[in-house]
Formats: structure tokens, sequence, C-alpha cells
């Protein structure tokens, strides 16, 4: 199966073709930059290199979040338009998923992938290998840094981290017990052959016009208005009537 | 520490700017090409898309071998050009070693990566993690895919196989023991970023004129050499004399 993977869902951009689990070229930048000006490119770059044509692509792989808002939207949208003027399948894969990937499946405990989503806080999420399967076993959510930990303590399992500690987290000087234990920071970035892989895996595709990004949590702008608004919390009067 | 690090020592040719662990950018190709026609346009285009002068890093990172000999040569010679012209620090480091470090420091079990080198043979060695160090505890060599797994059998300990069972390997139809594991292939796909992490971490750069790469075999001109002068093994009379 011939699978275009990209993830745009948080700091580095990556694109990558894959043939059955055979990466075929990527390209990550992992600079402060507009990911929306450099995915196109670098899709069409990849593409020249390896000589495929879009047409030639069976599914599209897309990391559907939790992440930055815009980084996610880019990489949905990106992917939604191409899936569709394609006519190609689409599977979003979570992105905390992808980065617990980084694990191989030699172990049976507990994977905790975590990414900074400001103040403090990180999106994590719990998975282990259950038959050779990475499996979630804790949902996706944004959670303060020190709760994640004091959290995955009380749980008493013993475990992995998998995140960069970046300094806003670090800051929370936050001591882990002995047996969970973070890893070197370079297993944090995630990668698009692994993205490809769990992607590849998807028995079931994703409905193109249902699809959206897995934020995780509303946006600064919506949590203004609903302090200005209280009590609209449902979708359904989200917009104000003008 | 601002890192240059380029494989390009089998299949793939990756090379990647990488600062204090943190990726900047990276561009893999897989596919089967000239090497030595890409690696230089991917280098500059890194250095363009990072925003970097080649003036601008401190240590050339090297994949010195295993591998295809004229991969290794390729990569060995941009780097020592590279390093000599701007007066930058050369670290080589083993190919084998580099896929071993897909593996993190989760598991004190032997990590045996392997790489097809033709004819059913693989280069292959040892590795395991010692104080979180990635340590060489079974020499690198040039054996039969069979040989190898049966020496790891006779070793009796458990441990996984980290490599891509390529069609020439796969044929030999070796049974593994239930205490050895072939990781899944996505995670033998050298990474330019732990290369980068393991050639920041030596102590002692490499003289650059000594410096050459770890064929681990001699080549088939050479052999055939050998057949024709019976005796003349040392390197002082290799090259014939006219």
């Amino acid at each position: 199966m011939k699978i275009l993977a990209l993830d745009t869902s948080n700091h580095p951009m990556s694109v990558a073709l894959v043939e059955d689990d055979q990466l075929k070229a990527t390209i990550t930048l992992n600079m402060v930059r507009n990911h929306s000006v450099y995915v196109l490119p670098a899709i069409n770059d990849l593409f020249t290199k390896v000589g495929w044509q879009p047409s030639d692509i069976d599914r599209i792989v897309v990391a559907k979040g939790p992440g930055s808002y815009t980084g996610v939207r880019i990489a949905v949208t990106t992917a939604k338009t191409l899936a569709m003027t394609l006519g190609k399948d689409l599977v979003g894969v979570s992105s905390l998923k992808v980065i617990a990937a980084n694990v191989p499946p030699i172990t049976n405990q507990l994977i905790i992938p975590f990414m900074d989503a400001r103040r403090g806080n990180v999106f994590a999420g719990g998975y282990q290998y259950q038959n050779g399967q990475l499996t979630n076993v804790i949902p996706e959510q944004h959670i303060g840094y020190r709760q994640l930990i004091e959290a995955v303590i009380e749980r008493g399992q013993s475990g992995y981290l998998v995140g960069e500690l970046t300094k806003k987290i670090s800051a929370e000087e936050v001591e882990l017990p002995a047996n969970i234990q973070l890893l070197p920071q370079t297993y944090a970035m995630p990668s698009t052959q692994q993205l490809a892989r769990l992607g590849e895996q998807a028995a079931v595709v994703d409905n193109i016009d249902d699809f959206v990004p897995n934020y995780l949590r509303i946006t600064e702008a919506e949590v203004n208005w609903l302090k200005q608004h209280p009590g609209k919390h449902s979708d359904a009067n989200y917009v104000q009537e003008v």
C-alpha cells in the first residue's frame, strides 16, 4: 500500500511517502516557521524525488492531534482536501499515539506520550502494547504536567514518559518516582514512518466529510466568549447571534 | 552543539542538522538512486531551510559503516572533506550502532542490529544498554544470517533483532527461538537524529587524516586479486607491483 503521511500537529512539520512499511522519502522541518507555507511544497518535493504521481497513492494518513490548533488544522485540511480531490482513503491517527510508537513492542509497561500544551499543561495519554498492538489505556487529555505525574504515580504502574521536557514544563520541577522513566528527548520526535504504519494498520478508513481534528481543548477565544456568555456551553449557541 | 549528521552507508541516504539533541531538519531518501548525486544538494537544502551557514556547525557526525562500499565511501569522503575545509570536528559512529539506538534505553537485553550484506550474509553486532549507554558487547562482523542466528541461540541470551529482513535474508528461512524477537521493520530505519546524539556523546573526536570507513570485509575485486596472488594478504603488497 502506498501512503502519504503528514504531521504538522506540533512543532515539527513532517511528510513522508511510504510503501508497505518501507520508507521511500521523508522531510522533517522543526523550526518556528509557518507549516502552512512549507507543507505543500514539501509534499510536492517528495513526489518528485520518489517519482510517484499523487494519483499513485492508496491512502493519506494524517496526525489528527492533539497539538497546536493551527498546526492540527493545517495537516487535517491538507489531508482532507487531497483525499477528496484525489479520491483516496483518509485515516487519522492520534498525534500522541505516533510518539508512543517510538517505543518498539518490547515492553508491556505503560507508555505515556506527552507534548507541551503551554502554561505548564500538556496533552498526554497512556498506551500499552497488548498482543503486539499499541493500545490506548488512559484517555488522551489536556492536563497540568504536575497533575499528570501525580495521576501516574497514583496508578502505581511502571512506565515510560515520552515527550519533550520544554522549559515551561520542566519549570514545574516534578520529581519522578523510580518506576517512571523519562526517555531521552530524541525518542520524542514523532516519526511519519510510524504514523504511516499505524495508519496502514487501520481496518476502517475515516469519512472524509465528517473528519475533524482532535483538539482536546477549546481555544482561548472560545474560553473568553464563554466567560462573557455564561451558561451557553452547547455547540448550538456557540456562535453569537447578531 | 550544532551538528551536521550524514549517513549514506546503506540503502537510505539521510542528512540532518541537529542542535543539542533537538532535530532542526532532516531529509531521508530511500530509493535505489545515486547517493553521491543527492547528498551535497540535500545538505545544501538543509542549511538553507534552517538558516545556518556551514561555518555555524561545531561537529560533523558520519555513519562510518559497515554497509555498502560505495555508500560508506560517499559519506566518509563528504564528511572528511567538509570537516577539513571548514575546520570542524569529525566523529564517526558505527552504522550498526545507529540502528541499535532505535531501541530506547528501556531494556538490558541484547540488541542485535543487522543489515543485508548480500548473498545471505549480513553485517551484525551486539549491543546492550549498560548504565544507560549503548555498549558494544559482540564485535561487529560480516557473517551468514543463519550463522548469526545460530551464534545468538548458542549464547542463550534473550534479545531483539533490529534490521530489515530482505528477500535474500528471509530466503534463509531460519526459525527464531522464543527469546529472540525480530522488531517490526520500521524500527530498522537508521535515524540521523540518533546518529547525531551518539556523535555528540563522543568524548574524543576522530583524526580527520587517519579516518577511514569500517568496511568489515574486503571487496570482490580484492577477493579475486588475492585468489590470483595467494599468500599476499598484507596491506603492504596489496597493490600489484607493475
